[in-house]
């Protein structure tokens, strides 16, 4: 098994998937706002997950595109929604469903894709005879849910540990590329695989999603459309932040919380929290803590019954998604 | 086959069955609104023709159960999204969830309660053995996306036809009734009855939904929570509002329109439009519209392969719905 395609490829044959898709057109405004936000693009990680893992696990491809389409608009659907709660008003450079569309019109579309998701979930069983994708795609969904809930309930409050907010980019992020990884040993009937490929896939959204706090701050190059020190300027508690705060006790912790959240000039939160990261060593601490789940990746990748060829291209692909290549 | 519970009976066990369904706790402002709402009551029409239909042909009790409380949570779900598009504050004489707990916890918790509706049409599925049931669920769901995107569509257009309406009714309200009928006949190994009764639960849907729009003008006395023609008086284009411009030429329906949505006196709308109603016979025009339906209904069960005694009761049930009594 070495002839795997490449991730090139891959997105390519994904997105032929995605055009041959036919929607329908009425009513205008149902449909409209769904095909506008697949047209944004995106990563496509989580499909690409799953068609890729699929293929180096030699599994039905028909299977893992009907598959992959439904978490794919599963994820948009939550975008679309979590946009609608943020006010975001950008997306991939792009207005939002919501503020292009309306609010309704983007609450709804939102729904039927969520429907939708579930009926290509349901493809993806009939066409593989794997019964059981659906109940881990319903419990995944609802995790997402748990999660969104979560990461609103602590815009709120000022006081959050590191281990919570750990545990809410699990539910809101983690849990649907290890969906896609869990998905992808089933389809290919290795189950003796699933417990693994989904501890990968978390280990590897919690990883990707900590290195975006990370990259927030301290990347040397901003990815098109981010603004350097985003979540500081809008006193977001990103993980760089709850991590500073892990290191103050109670009573720093309150009278840090206040003043971050009330300082009223960003540019000085920026300054201050610059001070603050370097001098309890911020960097290094949150570095480890996302080194700790790359190397737990590793390990089970090490662990796993695979062939020595597909264990590379599996590090290949984990490495593919730490370096933000695709 | 006499010994069909009565429908109080009926409607105990499931709220029996409703209190039993162990929500988690956490995130608060995921499940506290879903618990409230379910709280809220209503008529569980759609759950009680599940569960009364099923027992009516002997079918297994457990699924009829879990595919009654999955329709009842998809129908909450649609209620709750649907009174946010409308800026509805009240539902059931009581706040509705976006007014009591604010749009976004609003937004996400109608996202879980549809989720979770289909795993409860799974464990239906699954306790029936009637796979198929969730693939009719996922297509009932996107057509009550699509009858709801109509009717926000037609709020904005000023001339629509009555047999526009009546397409939007059919997707918004009836195939949800539609579908409880069917899967009752599934879920009892009667795949013999599931063309006609979903027909059934189409006409009866349409007739009640009829009614509806018939009652808020003529009703003798008004249910609890509803406005003397609170229809006419929020400008919206009823049923009956569309049959009298039905008798109208082009140009008098766009002068109709014009008038009927700037009028800016409420009580002058009502007292015109009671005349217009008068001269065009609009009362008696609705009435036998009505009767239509609900001699289609009566039509189909005659047609059935049922004994004389459970046409009987499946009449009885479908007058108790007609004539309001639950």
């Amino acid at each position: 098994m070495t002839n795997v395609r490449s991730t090139v490829e891959l997105l390519k044959s994904f997105d032929d998937f995605m055009l041959a898709v036919d929607w329908k057109k009425s009513p205008l405004s149902l449909y409209v706002p769904v095909e506008y936000i697949l047209s944004l693009g995106g990563k496509r990680i989580r499909p690409l997950a799953i068609i890729f893992l699929t293929e180096l696990l030699e599994g039905p491809k028909e299977g893992a595109m009907h598959a992959a389409y439904g978490l794919e608009l599963f994820h948009n659907f939550s975008l679309i929604h979590d946009d609608i709660m943020d006010q975001a008003e950008r997306r991939r450079s792009r207005d939002t469903v919501h503020k292009k569309f309306g609010i309704n019109p983007a609450i709804l579309s939102g729904d039927v894709m969520m429907i939708e998701s579930m009926r290509f979930l349901r493809l993806a069983e009939q066409l593989s005879g794997k019964i059981g994708l659906q109940d881990l795609f319903i419990k995944t969904a609802r995790e997402v849910c748990e999660g969104q809930a979560l990461d609103m309930e602590f815009e709120k409050k000022s006081d959050i540990s590191y281990a919570e907010y750990v545990e809410m980019i699990r539910l809101k992020t983690a849990v649907l590329l290890a969906f896609g990884f869990e998905v992808a040993a089933l389809l290919s009937s290795r189950e003796d695989l699933a417990v693994a490929f989904y501890n990968i896939g978390i280990f590897t959204g919690l990883a990707f999603q900590l290195e975006d706090d990370y990259l927030d701050f301290y990347a040397t190059e901003m990815s098109f459309g981010k603004i350097k020190a985003g979540d500081i300027l809008q006193a977001k508690k990103s993980a760089l932040v709850l991590e500073l705060m892990e290191q103050f006790d109670a009573t720093q912790r309150n009278d840090f919380a206040s003043w971050y959240q009330d300082v009223n000039k960003p540019e000085i939160r920026i300054t201050v929290m610059e001070d603050y990261f370097k001098q309890y060593g911020i960097h290094d601490k949150l570095k480890d803590r996302i080194t700790l789940y790359q190397n737990k990746v590793y390990d089970l990748i090490e662990g796993l019954h695979l062939t020595a060829t597909q264990k590379l291209n599996l590090k290949d692909f984990i490495l593919g998604i730490f370096s933000r290549k695709f």
